[in-house]
């Protein structure tokens, strides 16, 4: 059988520095574990702007849709701040999401015990947590038409449109369902249904759904000012939240800041399954392109290899390696290894993004 | 001189009760102060719909157009739930706020000396929070069309529409500049101009404003998902946030928890000014109705106190007024006087709803 196929694009900013460490992690396991991936590499974001005058190449995307996981870095930076809407680094991710039809997107919110005393929240609140956002990814207010900005008796108009068929919803609910039952089994929906209709649609798929096929997960729902307001509050009284696009992104992230640990989050964007049975799948990093440490040695590229190790998992159904790697990484920070970002007020002396790397692969 | 008016609309679940607290207040100040007000009281919300069948009377609504504030306390409960969506409690607060005009929702986020453990936070992270947010209140994905349920293909498609004109995005960045004047001169807008066009023209207009006439305050700007974050990671580093509608709810009610006394926060919604020089305004706590512990004497009328505050300083310029109104409260925060949500594990007696309002007025 041919080898997996993975192709990176690590972007912009400190995209491609973590990427290299990933790209050792990655080494190790078919040299050490026989796990040999076929690794490409292309542009997308601000680099490929750079090169090709579009954020993300026709043949780039094409590769995409070939290979059987994508692993991005990270898009953007000040630089191209004045581009065209259309040409902004941004759009290059969203192509993708959209092309390749990535319509739920993990983001796990989770507390690492080594780490508990970074969150800005007090440790009895953050640690032990263990949340699972599930995000529909390719539609809502990012892709819904009619949008754009124009002219109406002189003045401009800016409209965006917010759109969700019952099919879409219905995928997302799924996927949050089918996760919730390898967890603790408890689904929390939020959206506004008290102010939108599409969110009333949103909540009543969402029920029929569960009534259909997953009775046995427990279901609640939260409008998605009162969800913000309760991750703050108790974060620990969830277990898998599903929301929608827009959602999604403002909550997954008060979630991530949660756990003090921006530099430690992967996420997973999964589509339909191709045909040898792997979902269509892309994986990186939750936080973004860092201009302002950008080739300074100083990022912390955990989040990527942990979501590479999501890709192990999700795409590769090699649970146990993932389950290796991310026990590494729990041992190294146990062990007091430490990035610039991970440095607390006691001080100490903080490793560079390789050294970081140096210390997970002598753990694995 | 008339006496300035006040419609008082007390709501749902423990509207009536903490606004029974208001009322004895507004009294105060009439016998002691020679500051009389012409009270007089209405339905909104499910109240209104058991009386009237809709969730806002159009003679209630006339009413509200003619005084010169309105105090709400708060809309909705379970049992209004399976309500047609333009028969429920919220539509009633919708109606006032769009009929009034009142697009310049302030929610300050404040925390309370006396109330700085009870943050979920670490409390050096929020105590001497005083941030103020500036919610555009009556555009965007509230109020655009098309909007509704439709088949399509024989599947139901949910739609909203946001929708700016640059007007309404030009009055609420100078209710924030005005604002941050008198406060820190800072104001930070926060959209996804990255991904939404709507967000596109909401920065462009705020710089031209700022530029225009403002050029004096400090500007920032941010993406949502990222003031989310920044939200909860340092929330000292704001003074005035600006946001849109939906972003402005759930932002609004993020900082809010962060101050971790929800029972606390008051808001002010503003509009034009009528022919007497006052604007248009309506005054509410950021709490809800609270079904669950409605008609039990618990609930904490701070919130809904401290909204009529807010009237004193920008309906009745009478700022000196609400000072001392604050002081009071501050004081007996300070004294320990709690009521049941403000109860620390420590334990202690907590005072009923009634009792904070003896307490206050003993202050007063
Ligand atoms: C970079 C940006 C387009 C993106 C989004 O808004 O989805 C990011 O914030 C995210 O959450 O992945
Ligand atoms: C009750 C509801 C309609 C309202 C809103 O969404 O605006 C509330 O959440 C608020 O923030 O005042």
């Amino acid at each position: 059988m041919a080898n997996p196929s993975l192709l990176i694009l690590a972007g912009d900013g400190i995209g491609p520095e973590v990427m290299d460490q990933v790209k050792r992690i990655v080494g190790w396991f078919g040299d050490k574990r026989d796990l040999t991936f076929d690794v490409s590499e292309d542009l997308v974001g601000g680099a490929a702007y750079d090169k090709h005058g579009v954020p993300l190449a026709d043949e780039t995307m094409a590769k995409a849709q070939e290979v059987d996981a994508v692993l991005l870095g990270a898009v953007g930076g000040p630089k191209y701040d004045d581009l065209d809407f259309s040409l902004k680094p941004e759009r290059g991710l969203l192509r993708l999401r959209k092309e390749m039809d990535l319509f739920a997107n993990l983001r796990p919110a989770q507390c690492f015990d080594a780490l508990a005393d970074f969150s800005s929240l007090k440790k009895d609140i953050v640690s032990g947590l263990d949340i699972m956002i599930v995000r529909e990814l390719t539609s809502g207010v990012y892709f819904g038409e009619p949008r754009g900005i124009h002219i109406e008796d002189n003045m401009r108009v800016g409209v965006n449109t917010q759109r969700y068929t019952e099919a879409e919803i219905e995928r997302a609910a799924r996927a949050a369902f089918d996760l919730a039952r390898k967890r603790n089994n408890k689904v929390c929906s939020m959206e506004k249904a008290n102010v939108m209709e599409s969110g009333i649609l949103w909540r009543d798929v969402v029920n029929e759904v569960h009534q259909a096929d997953y009775a046995d997960v427990e279901l609640s729902h939260m409008y998605a000012d009162n969800g913000a307001m309760q991750l703050v509050r108790a974060p620990k009284q969830f277990d898998v939240i599903l929301t929608d696009n827009l959602f999604g992104d403002i909550l997954s992230d008060c979630a991530a800041m949660l756990t003090g640990s921006l530099g430690m989050l992967p996420s997973a964007s999964l589509g339909l399954p191709m045909a040898n049975g792997r979902p269509k799948a892309m994986y990186e990093p939750v936080h973004g392109s860092a201009p302002d440490i950008t080739g300074q040695g100083k990022a912390n590229p955990i989040a990527c290899i942990l979501s590479f190790a999501m890709a192990l998992r999700y795409s590769f159904d090699e649970g146990a390696e993932a389950d290796r790697l991310e026990a590494a990484i729990e041992k190294v920070l146990a062990d007091g290894a430490r990035t610039a970002d991970l440095m607390g007020p006691e001080g100490g002396t903080s490793l560079s993004t390789t050294e970081m790397g140096d210390v997970i692969l002598a753990a694995l």
